[in-house]
């Protein structure tokens, strides 16, 4: 069997992600895509900007919604390596992405299919497509090898 | 009987909400207070700034943790005058503040006592402590008023 190659912007996610690890930030990374092309990319970065708020979602819709020049984003996608919490979860309700797709899931801290399951309310304004486990294999590799290196 | 005064950061927060409104923004405003002091401000800007992220919440987070220089915002509390959505509400627990102060309760967008309840899941990192209802009456009438004059 030959496994199903990680999509190309999922790729680009997960290299973002090593970007982060290599600035001592919790590597998450995150791209968002609008015609097959990605237009915006973010990582996480709370430590290096001393803001609790620079998570690798919130960076690329914020890009992305500024490279648009519009508040939101409904013909676009979200490729980002962890499942999101409750905050970036948030931010592609008001960003009204169309399909997010993430790699591992985040049982401790994700708000998806875990804890707050931001999207499963009836409040909830917009629900995008959602689509795990793509690369969960590497994101998740990647996050543990950095919480080992910092024992 | 006389009513209790609405606290001098809540005052403020409804100004600011008021000072979005004028710029046609939906009003709602928020302050971080640290030792009786307000040390950022911040209010909803998501049509001027192109930005599906800049609720009130969002940029006074980021502004305090930008004027202290840290991620965590420990000893500082947060006044708003709506109920904060599940983004403001996992940026609120991210930035470990103290004390969450806020007005009008907001059944549609709220996930503090409403939909999503972000704090209230086990997986959740930080609660703060909650107050609500303080200059209620005065915030809803300001987004009413806004909405009403939108029809």
């Amino acid at each position: 069997m030959t496994r199903w190659p990680i999509p190309e912007p999922m790729e680009r996610a997960l290299a973002l992600a090593r970007a982060a690890a290599a600035d001592g930030e919790v590597p998450i990374g995150a791209v968002v895509v609008r015609g097959g092309q990605v237009i915006a990319e973010g990582r996480n970065a709370p430590r290096a900007t001393h803001d609790p708020t620079a998570h690798a979602e919130i960076a690329a819709i914020r890009a992305a919604a500024a490279a648009l020049g519009a508040e939101r984003l409904a013909d676009c996608d979200l490729y980002v390596t962890l499942e999101p919490c409750a905050m970036c979860a948030g931010a592609i309700v008001h960003a009204r992405i169309a399909r997010l797709y993430y790699a591992a899931a985040d049982a401790k801290g994700g708000a998806v299919e875990h804890g707050a399951r931001v999207f499963d309310h009836p409040q909830c304004l917009h629900r995008p497509e959602v689509y795990g486990g793509i690369g969960e294999g590497e994101a998740a590799a990647l996050l543990r090898g950095f919480f080992r290196d910092r024992r």
